[in-house]
């Protein structure tokens, strides 16, 4: 203690001493604080936000400021920087900031030199909209008018005016605009025409800055903060399912392989003799990583099942991934699932969950990101917020699996795949019965037979089906799939013989029907999936920042 | 058009005349409707929440109620059910329910049986708290009290009392009890001895059934959702970046690679002669899945910096990987990284942001895990709410790193490892600089010598130090890394230069500095380190659901 104490007199003491020797805080001239907003929307714009959450996490003054003084430089506020969000995000569209002065940072989307004034169009990615930007030669920094060109980033300051033109409520008259990075016109790649999707995939660095991408990524960023928010309201505990699995519960036909056995010791690259093998010339698994196979994991739910046997209710929300060489706009090798897990629940219990879940995180997005949704229904799929408001207003239809196939056979309607019970239904078939049979609701389907269905689902009392349960939605098809959990023991490793699976892999998982055992049921969503659906964006690839498919995983 | 109508009317039709066929949904007794709680808590506990999601999601009745009911089943209400937190948790920690009827379903914890009464302590996973059941041998169900054991999971229904033992103030009066699920009390691994965090580990699918595993997912959880919270309302965007990876940005030692060359074509494990391989005998990359070497990340920071670049702030909050062979308790091969990126932002901003963010979220779990923070305050480390309490309320030091290794010297302490200008700071150093020089409160060091940190980091006037900082807590030393990045291309190419890295590797990173840059800024936080910081954990081990570390990677 006295050493302690002595030493803290010792770094009290240097610091006191010394107080010329510690660097002053470099202050980035892009980064100074901005000028205040109108009050009358500080309290809801985005303004201040980092400055209330530190109030609140700090509310009451530092116990010892003397000391904290002398001891060191303390850490100041976060800065606080008004975005186009801001200014343009609510309902009056910018209207109430008339008269007030604004500095932006953003990048150049357009440049529209006129005769007397240059136009310059400026994306902060905060929203949608461009903070149109009016100079004049008068404007400091005109000089510099030939380096604002598209993709540069700016920082540009001035007063808020009403504008003319009918594009925008508002434009900032610009008094001094400043060149932070240029971007030679000639080689950046995103220029004011529209480029191709198939393009802007081999530069996915920079599609984010342009108007589809920009949306869909703050899309996606409400889907997923709503699903944590559905759940976190609900009860249920959000688990952290491995990534990396060495259990054999999945068949491994489908998984990569995590290994350190490949590494690059050799010059040139690895050696295959260099790889460590057992007599018999296999490889040696004993020497890798984990001393055993290891896989990317193609679901969380066997483990997500074990926490739901002690939390109740629990989900997942991480990456799985799948070895498949299909290179569709439906498929992507590595993507992000949503898998909650209940327990004390049946099948029914677990399709409200799903509905409700949906319509929630609809709804949600149909709330918060209007403009961007204005922008998807007008560009990329029109009438797409009618047909997410059916979903979130309209019951979801609920047949059995049979009445469905009945459905279809009695359609008339040519299907490229035979429909018969007992057979899965494909696409065209989901598609059909939530497009054209129930005319865009979503409809759920339930009870499918046993055998083209996974081991894990409850049998149900006709020996022939599984208490499983599909929910299809137009256009995308199957959205979620769940299923009440066999959590009879003996049905469980009946069924597990039956499908001639090792039992002695599963021993936790049937641990959980041997201690305690409680009926349980749950669903997977493939979260890209729900941004297609939502976005109505047609390739699986264009929902996610940088895609994995079979012979790509650039950036 | 026509078609569609057609096929409508069928559907319709078809589930018109055959309603009988359509499976009415069989109820699990286990879910069935719980009683109504007590008014006076409905509007703070969990109950109706999930009712309300519905309705707030739904507030408009449905359009079409007359074909809705025609065209088949409609899912119903989420199921409503009452858990232990709903009565325990509020401040009056049960006394609004006294007279109340309550079904509790979770699982038993003790059984003791006295003279006359038997108590059955059950614990559901929403709380810490168990409610205590207490069951006389007029309790319908009482015949079953032999398998009452630990581990069970069973249905307790009765009459909320106040409780005469001093351990809570309410209990539940059992009027009858139904076994949902047997535990053999022979087999079932965790009794009601303490078990060791060793032996924890080897059934980590029934460790959270413990109190302190309990008490981790609540936390941990608790915890992943302040960090959403926070960043959102900062108006972040959440950005997943890819978990797998073909880039040669990151150094490969330590990388795990993935892979499908490694499949079980042969029975009995992949014959090491039928890997692919070329001409001088080296893994032929371009028949594998990627047709590159492709890896686990081990930071999504790189790709965090494109997002950023075009929607000014991000975050990301996935997993990361380390191929490491470190055995320690401070190691994992898999554990989650949340890693912000603020765009026209300087190390100062950085370092507001990390101060502000930890503050957040220490506050967060301080309001709103009470009662697990209670138990680990109490069982785990004693004084850790107090210590949190510091690191809420106080300002954090920040000083140089030039400062730092000056103090260390003046401290004329004996330490393990030396301490030199151009030497990196040891765990050692780290908390005695925050533990013993500044008594406990957080330190932020900043300006790191260039020669041990990464080449991204944002090069000094000084042209020895880089605009680096390590934010060090207590006992756990370095909790949070972060830096302002190099935006001038010339300087970036010049330090991938004299580093000898390929800059074609870089092409992409690169472009960021070409087209439009920005001075920017971002840091990564360990989150199973913050989730040790709050719980007081000793291993890291115990601080993640399933652990992977070299040699294992069970469940």
């Amino acid at each position: 203690m006295a050493a302690a104490a002595a030493a803290a007199a010792a770094a009290t003491r240097l610091l006191r001493l010394a107080p010329r020797r510690l660097p002053s805080p470099k202050t980035c001239p892009f980064s100074a604080l901005p000028l205040r907003p109108p009050a009358p929307l500080a309290a809801t714009s985005r303004w201040r936000r980092f400055c209330a959450a530190a109030q609140d996490s700090a509310p009451a003054p530092p116990k010892t400021p003397a000391s904290a003084e002398a001891a060191g430089e303390t850490v100041g506020e976060f800065r606080r920087r008004t975005r186009v969000a801001d200014v343009k995000g609510g309902g009056d569209e910018g209207a109430a900031w008339v008269g007030r002065q604004l500095a932006v940072r953003g990048w150049v989307r357009t440049c529209r030199a006129q005769r007397t004034v240059t136009f310059v169009e400026v994306n902060d990615g905060s929203c949608l909209s461009n903070m149109q930007c009016v100079l004049t030669p008068d404007t400091e920094g005109y000089d510099q008018i030939d380096s604002i060109t598209t993709g540069a980033s700016v920082l540009v300051e001035g007063v808020i005016a009403s504008s003319q033109g009918g594009k925008q409520k508002v434009e900032l008259k610009v008094s001094k605009i400043t060149m932070i990075g240029e971007s030679d016109p000639t080689s950046f790649p995103i220029q004011k025409k529209r480029a191709s999707r198939e393009f802007l995939r081999t530069v996915a660095h920079l599609r984010p800055r342009t108007n589809t991408f920009g949306a869909m990524a703050r899309v996606r960023n409400a889907l997923a903060y709503a699903t944590h928010k559905f759940f976190q309201d609900n009860g249920f505990v959000w688990v952290s399912s491995p990534i990396i699995t060495a259990s054999d519960c999945e068949g491994a036909g489908e998984q990569f392989y995590v290994t350190t056995l490949l590494s690059n010791s050799a010059e040139g690259g690895c050696l295959v003799n260099n790889i460590p093998s057992t007599k018999d010339g296999r490889v040696d698994w004993s020497q890798d990583f984990f001393c055993k196979p290891a896989f990317l994991t193609v679901s969380g739910q066997l483990n997500g099942e074990t926490y739901a046997s002690a939390l109740s209710d629990i989900y997942t929300f991480g990456p799985t991934f799948r070895a498949e060489n299909s290179n569709t706009s439906r498929h992507l090798a590595e993507f992000w699932m949503i898998e909650p897990e209940l327990a004390f629940a049946d099948l029914n219990d677990d399709m409200a969950c799903a509905s409700s879940y949906l319509q929630y995180v609809v709804k949600y997005i149909l709330e918060n990101c209007k403009e961007d949704m204005d922008f998807f229904n007008t560009w990329i799929e029109k009438g797409i917020i009618d047909r997410l408001n059916d979903v979130v207003e309209k019951n979801f239809v609920h047949l059995s699996y049979s009445d469905a196939v009945e459905l279809l056979v009695g359609s008339k309607k040519k299907f490229e795949f035979p429909v018969k019970w007992g057979l899965d239904l494909q696409s065209e078939h989901e598609r059909y019965i939530t497009e054209v049979a129930f005319g865009g609701r979503p409809v759920i389907i339930r009870d499918y037979p046993k055998e083209i269905k996974a081991f894990y689902m409850r049998q149900n009392d006709d020996g022939k089906t599984v208490a499983a349960m599909d929910l299809l939605v137009p256009r995308v098809g199957e959205l979620i799939g769940g299923s009440q959990r066999e959590e009879r023991l003996d049905y469980l490793e009946a069924r597990l013989d039956e499908l001639n699976l090792n039992k002695d892999s599963y021993w936790w998982y049937l641990d959980l029907r041997r201690f305690g055992s409680v009926p349980h049921a749950g669903f997977g969503l493939g979260f890209e999936r729900l941004v297609q659906f939502v976005t109505g964006i047609d390739n699986i690839r264009d929902v996610i920042p940088f895609p994995r498919v079979p012979g790509s995983a650039e950036f």
